[in-house]
C-alpha cells in the first residue's frame, strides 16, 4: 500500500465452515491484519463472529462492507457461483482481493474475473492453502536445491474422511469429485512441475451410490503429462474413513521426496491389539497452520507492495487441468488441456 | 504325488542371479525339497553350485536333468525366451514344473504353454513371490475379513534402485520395463481384485536417457478398470535410487491397507542431520522369505497331489495386462484388455 | 471473578525468552485474555513487546503494574530466585496469579510462598505447561478409561538439544541438572503415577566439561519408587544434538502408553543416504501449543472461579523430589523424598 | 581345526524350546554345519527331532554323544543347573564348546567352568545372541565411526509379552527376574561401554502377585556406572503384553543410536479406529536370523581357528553385573560389581 501501516483492515464475505476459521485467523492470529467488517447473507452468522472477535461492522449486505473506504481488502469465502460477482465488485471498489479456490467453475467466467482484475490493477491473490503447509514448502525448498536430481514424477492423494452431502456434491456447483477435491492437487502439480499439457482418468461411484442421485462419482485417479514430458498421477477420494489424507510425493532421478502427514495426537498406545495412533480428523486440523500463515502473507504482500505468490493465472490453469481430468474421466480419452478453452465448464451436459 | 514321500527330488533349470537364490532355498531351506539336480549353459555356475550345495548331478544339459527318473519336479529359472521349450520338454519327461515369471513375452507363446501343460496333465505353478509375502499375504486375510470393506481401489509402487543394463533393457527381450517390472503388479492387481478390463497408461524416458538406444523407458503409470468398475494405479521405475521400493494398498469403504516397507536393518541413526534409517538394498533382500515360502510351497503341493495356488491361467492373463498397459502407454488409448489376443505381443513393432 | 466478564486483563511481568512467547500468546492466541500491562526490568524488552502487541502499559516497575487497578491477573516469568518477592506482592495486590516453574529452589521459600498465598486467599496456578500437550492429556485420558491397565512403571526422557550457557547453569540459579530440566519429569511422575516415595540417581559431566566450572553435571538418570510401590524411571542431557526430545511412557499391566514425537516438518527424505526426517528444535517449537493452551485454562480458570489444575502444592512437591533426587545423585544412596523438608534445598553445600 | 574342513560335525546338547531352534538351524541353515547327533533326557523329543531332521544320532544320554570322535563340536542348551557338568564332560572329550546363556547361577560355579575350559585349551564360545543382531552389531559399526561421538548414556529395554510359569520363574532355578532377562541387557551394556563399576536397582511385583509365591518380582529398573564414568539404565519387566519388545540407545555427545523393532508383519492398518501395525510375537521371531548368525559364527570359529567374539570370560562378567543388580534390588543400596566375587549367587538366602 501507498502508505505504510502496519495492519491490513481485512473484511471477510462469507461466514461458512472455512469463513469462520478465517475470521478468528483474522481476528486473532494474524498480528499484521485487522478484522473490520465480515460479510454474509446468514444474519445469524454475522452476528455471532461480530460478538466473538469484536468486529465493528457486520452486515448482510457486501455492498456495506465494500462501500467502506476504511476496508483495505477483502478476503471471499462466499460460494463458488459468486466468486466473480463479489470479486468484480470489490475491485470495483479499489479493494485488494484474495479469494478462496476454486477461481469459478466456468473458464469463460474466471478468464473474465482475469480480465476484470487486469482492467482494475488492484491486488489479486488466489488461495491455495496447500502452498503454505510447512511440508509442501519443505519439498519445494529440497526439489530446489538439488537433493533429489530431477523431479521425474508427481504423485498425489487426496482423502476426505467422509462423503459431503448429496446436496453439495452436486457437479453443477461443486464442480464434480475431479474439480472439488482435485483442484489443489492440479495447483501444487502446476507449482512443483510445470504446466500440464494431457489428462487421462478413471473414475467411478464405489462406495457411496447415494451420489449417484446428482450423478457424481466418489473416486477417481488422473495421469498427468507435463510439458517436459515428466509424469504425474493423482488418486482422489471420498471414502478415505480413516482420517483425513493428503500426501505427496516427488520421485528424482537421485531420490524421493514425501509431504503429508496421518497423526494428530502424539501418542501411541500399544496393546495386545497392537501399536495403533490417530490420525487427522480433517482440514481444519491439517491446514489450520497453512491457512493462517496463507492470510498473513496475503495481508504482508498488500501492505508491502509486493505480488502474489499465488496469482489469478495460478487460479485459472488449474481450473483448466481440472476441467480437462473431468472431461477425460467422462470421455476415457486422453484430453490436451489447451483443448479446454473459454467455453469450457466441466459440466456442459450435466 | 501317488506316493507319499515326504521330501521333493528337485532338478534346478537355470542358475543366474536368482537360480542361485533357489539352489540355496532348495538345497539348505526347503525341508521337504531334496536339490538333487542342477543344470545351466554356464559350465562354471554348474560346477560351482553343485559344489557349494552338494548336488548330486550337474550338466550344462538340460536333457542330463529331464532325463533323470529320480527328479519329481524341476524348477525353471532360464531366460524367458526358453520357458516354453523347457516346459514343454519338462512335461513330456512327465516332470512337475515351477516356472518363473514371466511365463513368455508373447501371449501366442504363453497359449501354447498352456495347451501343452493342459495335454500333459502334469502339475504346473507358475512363480509370482508376492503373493508369498507376509504383508501381501496379510493384506488378503484383512480384505476377506472386512477389516477395509469392500476394496474400490488398488494402489501398487514398484521401484528399482537403479537400472539394469541396457542390453538387458531390450525390450525384445525383457518386454520392456512395463512388462519387466509391471508383471508382479498386474498379477497383485488381479489377486486381490480380480480380472482388468481396460487400461490406460502414460511413461517416458525421464533419468536414463541410455535407455533409449533399445527404445525402452524409464518411468510409467498404468491406470486400472477392473471387471467390477473398481479402480487401479500402478507405477513404476527404474530410478528408486533410495532403495528397492515395493508398496501396495486397497483403499476400501471403512478402511485402508498397506503393505510394504523400507528399512533393512533395524537402527535409526539420529544426529543434527536428522532422524535417519536405511532402506532395503534389492530384490534379494525383500523377498528371501517369499521366495523360499514360494518353493515350499510348490515342493508341498506337489508332494500332497495339492492345486497350486498360482496356475498357468494366472501367468497368462498377467501378461495379457502387460501387453494391454505397454499398447496403451505407446498408442496414448485406452486398451481393452480383452482385445489382446493369442497373436500379442507388446513389441511386434520394435 | 465475581462479575461475569469474557475477557481477562492480565499483566505479564518477566519478559525474557519464555516471557516474549507468553506476550504472543496473551496478546494474539487467547481470545479470553487482554494482555494490558508488561514489565521488566530490561526497558528495550519492554519497549519491543509494548510496541509490537500494543499493550497499553508498559514498565521496568513490577509496582506499577502490581498497582494498577485494572489489572485482574499476573503471569510470572522473572528469574526463578524472584518468585517469590513478586508472588506475594501480587496476592497482597489482590491480583490472581500464574507463576511459571520451578516455584522455588529452596523448599523453605516454597513453603513461605504456600502460606502466603493461602493467607491471601487468592487465585494461584502453577506453570508446568507438559500437562496441556496434547500428547500427555491422550495418555492421561488412556490410563483412565483402562487401555493399559494398571500403570506399574513410569519413563521419562527430557533431552536438550545443547548445553545452556556456563552462567545459567549455576546450580546456585538454575538449581542443578536434575532440578532445572527434571522438574518437569518429576511434575508429570505425579501426575500420572502419585507420590513419590524415595529416589535413587547417577549422574555424570560427560559431555560438557566447561559445565564443571559450576560444579553442575550434564546427564542423571533418576529412579523413582512410588507411595503405591510402582516404579519410575527419568534419564536426562544436555546433549540432545539431534534435537528437543520430551518423551513419556505409561507401561501397563494390559499395555503401554507412548507420549511424545521427533518430527517438526511434515516431509521426509530419501536418497542413498537413507529416509530421513528432521526434528522438532527446540521447546517453543514442542510446546508452542500447550504454553497457549495452558495460559488460556489460566484465564478462564480465573473468569469462571475454578479451582487451579495445578496448584502450588504440585509446585512444592515436584520441588521435593527434585531436590530429594539432586541428593541422591551427589550421594549415591536412596533418600526418602519425605526427609526433604522445610529446610532443604539442592545445593546447601555448593 | 587342525584338519581343513568345510563343514563342522555338531551334537546338539538340550532339546527344549531354543534346542529346537538351534536343532533345525544347524540342520537346515547353517551351511557350514552338519547336526549329526542329538541328546535329551526326553526320548520323545529326541525322536522326533533326530526324524524331522535325519540326524544319524539320538540318545538320551549325553555321554553317547560326546564319546562319538566324529563330533567335532557341541552346542549345550540344557538348564543352566547342568551347564558345568556338560561343559567339564564336553572339554575332557575334545569338543568344542558352544553353550548358551547364562553361563551359571553362581560365581563359584562360573569360576570353576571358566578353570575347567582354560586347562582343557578347547575353543569354548559364549551364547549371547543379541550379539549377532544386525541392528545390534549396525549400532556398534555407527558408535566405532564416529556418528554420534562419545557414547555417554546406555539404554536398554527388555520385554516379555508375558509371564514365564511360576515353576519356571523360581530364582532358585531362573536366577530372579534380573538374571533371567537382564543377563542380556548386561552383555550388551558391557560390548557398547565397557566395564560396569556399580549399580543401582528397583524392583517390585507389580503385574503378577501369583509370582510372589516364588519370591521374584516382575519389574525392573537397574542404573549402570561403567568404569569410565558413563552411565547406562536397563528397564525389565514381564508384563510387556503388547508384544517382545527388545530395544536399546546409545547417547552420544554428537547424536544417538536406537536398535531394535516392534512391527512383524509388513501390513498397516488404517480404519476409523487409527493407524495400527502388529507387533513381534516372542524372541523366536525377534531373533531367528540372530540366533542363525551366531550359529554360523561359531561353525566357522571353530573350523578356522579363530577366536571366539563371546568368550567365557563375556559370561563371568555379565553374571557377576546381574548378581550384584539383583543385590541392589534387594537391599536398596548401590553396590560395587568388584564386590561381588567367586562365591556369589544371587539368591542366597532364598
Amino acid at each position: 500500500m501507498a502508505d505504510s501501516r502496519t495492519k491490513l483492515n481485512v473484511g471477510l464475505i462469507g461466514l461458512g465452515r472455512l469463513g469462520r476459521v478465517y475470521a478468528r485467523d483474522l481476528a486473532t492470529r494474524v498480528p499484521c491484519a485487522r478484522l473490520v467488517a465480515v460479510a454474509d447473507v446468514d444474519g445469524k452468522a454475522v452476528d455471532q463472529v461480530t460478538r466473538e472477535f469484536d468486529v465493528p461492522l457486520g452486515s448482510t449486505d457486501i455492498g456495506e462492507v465494500l462501500g467502506k473506504p476504511s476496508v483495505d481488502a477483502v478476503v471471499i469465502v462466499t460460494p463458488t457461483s459468486t466468486h466473480r460477482s463479489v470479486t468484480e465488485a470489490a475491485v470495483a471498489s479499489r479493494k485488494a482481493v484474495f479469494c478462496e479456490k476454486p477461481l469459478s467453475l466456468s473458464l469463460d467466467e474466471a478468464s473474465a474475473m482475469r480480465r476484470a482484475v487486469a482492467r482494475s490493477g488492484m491486488f489479486f491473490q488466489m488461495g491455495f492453502q496447500r502452498r503454505f503447509d510447512r511440508g509442501f514448502i519443505a519439498a519445494r525448498e529440497r526439489l530446489a536445491d538439488g537433493t533429489i536430481g530431477d523431479a521425474v514424477v508427481f504423485k498425489s492423494t487426496s482423502r476426505d474422511p467422509y462423503r459431503p452431502s448429496v446436496e453439495y456434491a452436486d457437479p453443477r456447483t461443486s464442480g464434480g469429485l475431479i474439480i472439488d477435491m482435485g483442484i489443489h492437487d492440479f495447483d501444487l502439480a502446476r507449482w512443483y512441475m510445470g504446466e500440464v499439457v494431457s489428462v487421462q482418468a478413471i473414475g467411478g461411484l464405489l462406495a457411496y451410490p447415494e451420489l449417484g442421485a446428482v450423478g457424481d462419482i466418489d473416486n477417481a485417479v488422473i495421469s498427468l503429462i507435463f510439458a517436459s514430458g515428466r509424469l504425474g498421477v493423482i488418486d482422489i477420494t471420498r471414502n478415505g474413513i480413516y482420517g483425513y489424507d493428503i500426501s505427496m510425493e516427488l520421485l528424482g532421478t537421485k531420490g524421493t521426496l514425501r509431504a503429508g502427514y496421518l497423526r494428530d495426537t502424539p501418542l501411541t498406545v500399544m496393546t495386545k491389539a497392537g501399536v495403533t495412533h490417530d490420525t487427522v480428523p480433517y482440514f481444519m486440523q491439517r491446514f489450520a497452520d497453512a491457512y493462517t500463515a496463507q492470510l498473513e502473507n496475503f495481508a504482508r504482500n498488500v501492505l508491502e507492495d509486493r505480488q502474489p505468490p499465488v496469482t489469478i493465472d495460478d487460479g485459472v490453469e488449474a481450473l483448466r487441468v481440472a476441467i480437462a481430468a473431468t472431461r477425460a474421466q467422462q470421455s476415457g480419452e486422453r484430453v490436451q488441456v489447451a483443448s479446454v478453452q473459454g467455453e469450457g465448464t466441466a459440466h456442459v451436459g450435466v
